[in-house]
């Protein structure tokens, strides 16, 4: 029988590779020969430091699923199962993971459904594309805001500069909007945001933009960062509409009159091709994300730099 | 110099008509022949009875301005100033108050701004049109619950059975709503409700309705009471968005990640334009709005019988 290696997450703080069996793709599946992930610091902080990401979710079950939580992949179709219609040696991405419950990316090999499987040109580097999930995550609340009250000529800020909030200024500049604000209270991310295109950037909590009510307050922002406290600065601040796309762990305080604060609209596949749309066109650069490439056995480093903050994602490969 | 009736409210709880000049139109205004006004709940018992309206407003002046608060007219044009495409003759209504600064509709002629006006088929009924411009500020919160989540199929529900949760419930029907639920501690207007095409009327605060987060739970509502707590219930019951109609007065806490909360989008002509074309296509029914009609000069009477909720609303005739 053939091998593959895996990562799994053995204990709290505990990850090492292993030898498991190949697996064999099913009808609809794809198995994916896995070129690269990247990490994904909400997952990746939580899971590794025993927190469940959801409140609903109960204690992190250790042993973690083998190749969990990898999900932000690219790679290589290596076998198909019956009615898939991607060809062997097509180079794709997981727009959307395979599920908790399933083993993940963090792996030689991963099973797939083809359904969340997205094609990619082959001559995209590997890092302009592999956190594709990420994009397609960030794009559905972008979207929502553009249908809900548009960007266009809007002054738009981005509340937290992680990578998601280094997406979302990209995609805002890219959708047209005037002015697109950064706020972190990093001075290093403040940076990278203005290199991305930012206009503005401000510290946390920064007295210098204009609160609402008055001329010159944001438009439209979107949260990056999920503490009350900075939702509610956000919203204190913007005019039209605030998006919460960090998860919401804590109840937030609705205070004004008039203000629309859009829900994280949920995954699906057009926001991912949006994504991909952006970054064939030029529009979206990944690669910024990536602080560093290192081999999946050190997933430990690598999540010691996610919590130290020294990176923003790490580039995994197997 | 001609004159006219109008009603000013001398003092808090003293109305009283008073015999003023006729105003004569300016460039680009038309001045107006009261047919009908209707009440306004939310302005009439505010101002009747000195409470500011917004908070920031401060106290009420009194004398009131004359004629105001009366702002949902129907009548027809009478003379018109410069540049006024308007004909002395047809019937229109506001579709947008004239500002509680100018002279306002409870009066036998009011100045417009023909901005302000729609002409509307001399074929409908007054009793048909004259409450249009609450219609539009329904619309408002209606179509912008359609370009964000969608209506269509859709579990609907609607919080307070007042004059605008009546008309909300009917433009949820319109919009295809696969079902609408009316949300009123009143026997009486949940029985109307039905009778206008609510599927389900609940009481206040029913356990009889399913959890945001189970199936079977409302996907869309919109909230016309403005009380925390009819927003709390709401934002409990829902799963994708709830629409804040009511003026809000008080902090409401957000709870629900993904939830979206859609604040009133404001005033606009094509909103008004959407909810005359649903009353001349038969699907808004505006009259069982009025519970009455009465002279203007019993005015007194009528803010008591709003404030008993005997009326959902009157509509005065100068």
């Amino acid at each position: 029988m053939e091998t593959m290696k895996t990562l799994i997450i053995k204990n709290k703080e505990a990850a090492e590779m292993a030898e498991v069996p190949k697996p064999k793709p099913a009808a609809g599946q794809a198995l994916i020969k896995v070129r690269a992930v990247t990490t994904c610091p909400q997952w990746d902080l939580h899971i590794y430091h025993g927190r469940p990401m959801f409140e609903h979710h109960g204690p992190v079950p250790f042993p973690y699923m083998p190749g969990q939580p990898g999900h932000e992949m690219t790679g290589v179709v290596d076998e198909v199962g019956e009615g898939v219609s991607l060809k062997i040696g097509e180079t794709v991405c997981a727009w959307r993971d395979p599920g908790q419950g399933n083993p993940g990316c963090y792996a030689e090999y991963v099973l797939m459904n083809e359904a969340d499987l997205l094609p990619v040109p082959e001559r995209l580097h590997y890092t302009q594309v592999v956190s594709l999930e990420l994009a397609m995550c960030i794009a559905s609340s972008i979207l929502r805001l553009r249908e809900t009250v548009g960007i266009v000529g809007k002054r738009c800020a981005v509340n937290g500069l992680g990578p998601a909030g280094i997406v979302a200024l990209q995609m805002l500049r890219a959708e047209g909007a005037d002015t697109v604000i950064g706020i972190d209270p990093l001075e290093a991310r403040r940076e990278l945001a203005l290199e991305l295109g930012a206009s503005e950037v401000y510290g946390a909590n920064s007295d210098a933009l204009t609160p609402r009510g008055e001329d010159g307050a944001i438009d439209v922002s979107i949260d990056c960062v999920g503490y009350p406290s900075a939702v509610r600065y956000l919203m204190d601040h913007t005019q039209e509409a605030v998006a919460l796309f960090a998860v919401q762990r804590d109840d937030y305080v609705l205070r004004h009159d008039g203000l629309s604060v859009i829900g994280y609209p949920g995954h699906y596949r057009a926001a991912a091709e949006y994504a991909l749309g952006l970054i064939e066109g030029g529009k979206l650069d990944l690669r910024p994300l990536i602080t560093c490439e290192m081999p999946l056995a050190s997933y430990g480093e690598a999540v010691a730099m996610l919590r130290s903050q020294e990176a923003i994602k790490i580039c995994l490969i197997p």
